[in-house]
């Protein structure tokens, strides 16, 4: 019996890999890969250096976080002091809860912020819709008023309240709290690992996501304590460091770049995400959900 | 610093593990696990024993998937029977994709086929819509007219074409096949690990999902090789068997329920699921979808 394949790409897996593309093609783009590994350059935006956190784990893995500043400038500014102040390093993924979320840093400690991070952060759970220029999904979306893409990120916003979200799907970065909105620092963050939770959407503070080595946290052993944490300390998976790409020297600096979702490539690879007809699918869907079309991120060519 | 709770619980979780009730809580329950964990023993159905395929995986891992013969008969049937032909025995798992599948089978074998199956099945992506008593989701679906439950499934249908199709949500069972869609004989199967690949509905036969140890299949090592295929033969996982709890003595044969989709005590979990608000929840997202309230399964108690 030879190989039963399911041909489909994983996006998400297309997305965080250089694709090359042969020199000559003249026939059109039929899959969503086939557009972004066509893309032109000019339809890439370099994500800044400053924006990405390099998380080293004990077990070899490296997980690469983009940070989205214009969604939670307080949370992602005590990030980037968090960083410097080196508040990861001998923290660990205490918590891994199946289709759920792997959760890190540095739980149950004593230890004290780093100098210029905001202890109580207000409650960034959406921004103003206004400066945004979103490319809409144009499918209905179960979770808010409309859905579509601004400055290369998946949101939910309301036209007529005026109001954005970033979106939880699979890979966005959050901010653990407890009960009351205001008491997660950044400190403590967790990854989607599972089927978007867009039930959070608006509860919780996204403050970017996972562009470079989500299986390493997707494939670690789930906690078997409650909500999936860890019941031994010795089950931690123990983070080397955690340091923004900007604090590196040069040379082991990795460079990132995301489709830009107002390009002419992104419109065609999402029509195509929604309408897949090729070799393998017969019946195009004729739509698709904002986290099934997650935007394409590739290191620099 | 305090343990940075996300306190929701993942309905996975939940779906998959029996909640005790407290005996006295007069309060109207106000989270989804709460009114699945109040439904009265009337709003159980017990999953049939031949209905369940129980694998086993050499590492000790145990994944339990439920069959839909209401939605794919003849490959449901084949299944049956490659159960019975001792088919998966000494198979593996071998494709591991991030955000994608799980895959297991004889692949790369040229093991015959056991007596009864059928080696070319006809494409049963779809049913007849009729019959079904589908309960509404009560939101849009970008990826058909209508979506909603039947039978303990999650479905998309068309109320104008006739047609239903289970849909592809995590833990959804699938027949790994070809480009030709009668390649796909129930040999090779693969579970989805991570956003529900709706795209994929109407385009290869779904079969059923697993009720239990899906994270056995989650957090395995991906795989390096194009799609999530293991690269050398030694990373396979193996498997020692896989039977149908039917086939078992009544000692070890394990005994499931789902909630009845049509019962009252499913519509408020869907309601609460669309409508979340309690100690944690400040806005409730008044939308869900359909991947994000699976059918509650459990052990009989």
């Amino acid at each position: 019996m030879t190989r039963a394949f399911i041909l489909s790409v994983s996006l998400f897996a297309l997305a965080t890999s250089a694709v090359a593309q042969p020199a000559a093609t003249p026939a059109r783009p039929t899959t969503p890969s086939e557009v972004v590994a066509a893309a032109p350059a000019s339809a890439w935006r370099a994500i800044p250096a400053d924006d990405l956190l390099i998380i080293e784990l004990k077990n070899g893995g490296r997980v690469v976080v983009q940070l989205a500043p214009a969604f939670a400038p307080v949370h992602v500014a005590n990030i980037k002091a968090l960083a410097r102040g080196r508040w990861w390093d001998g923290a660990a993924v205490y918590r891994v809860q199946d289709n759920y979320v792997a959760q890190w840093g540095n739980n149950e400690s004593e230890r004290p912020l780093p100098e210029g991070v905001v202890a109580k952060p207000p409650a960034e759970y959406t921004r103003p819709l206004k400066g945004l220029a979103v490319r809409p999904l144009g499918y209905p979306d179960p979770y808010a008023p409309a859905a579509g893409y601004a400055l290369g990120w998946p949101v939910a916003y309301s036209p007529k309240g005026g109001w954005a979200n970033l979106a939880h799907c699979y890979g966005s970065v959050g901010v653990g709290r407890d009960l009351s909105p205001d008491t997660g620092t950044g400190g403590e963050l967790y990854a989607a690992i599972g089927h978007g939770p867009r039930h959070l959407d608006r509860n919780i503070a996204l403050v970017g996501r996972v562009i470079e080595g989500i299986d390493r946290l997707s494939s670690l052993p789930r906690g078997t304590g409650d909500l999936g944490f860890y019941k031994e300390r010795s089950q931690d998976v123990p983070i080397v460091q955690a340091r923004l790409a900007s604090q590196l020297g040069a040379a082991e600096r990795p460079s990132f770049q995301y489709l830009d979702t107002r390009s002419a490539s992104f419109a065609e690879y999402l029509r195509l995400r929604a309408n897949r007809k090729d070799a393998f699918y017969i019946r195009p869907a004729g739509g698709v959900d904002l986290c099934n079309a997650p935007v394409p991120v590739r290191r620099a060519p």
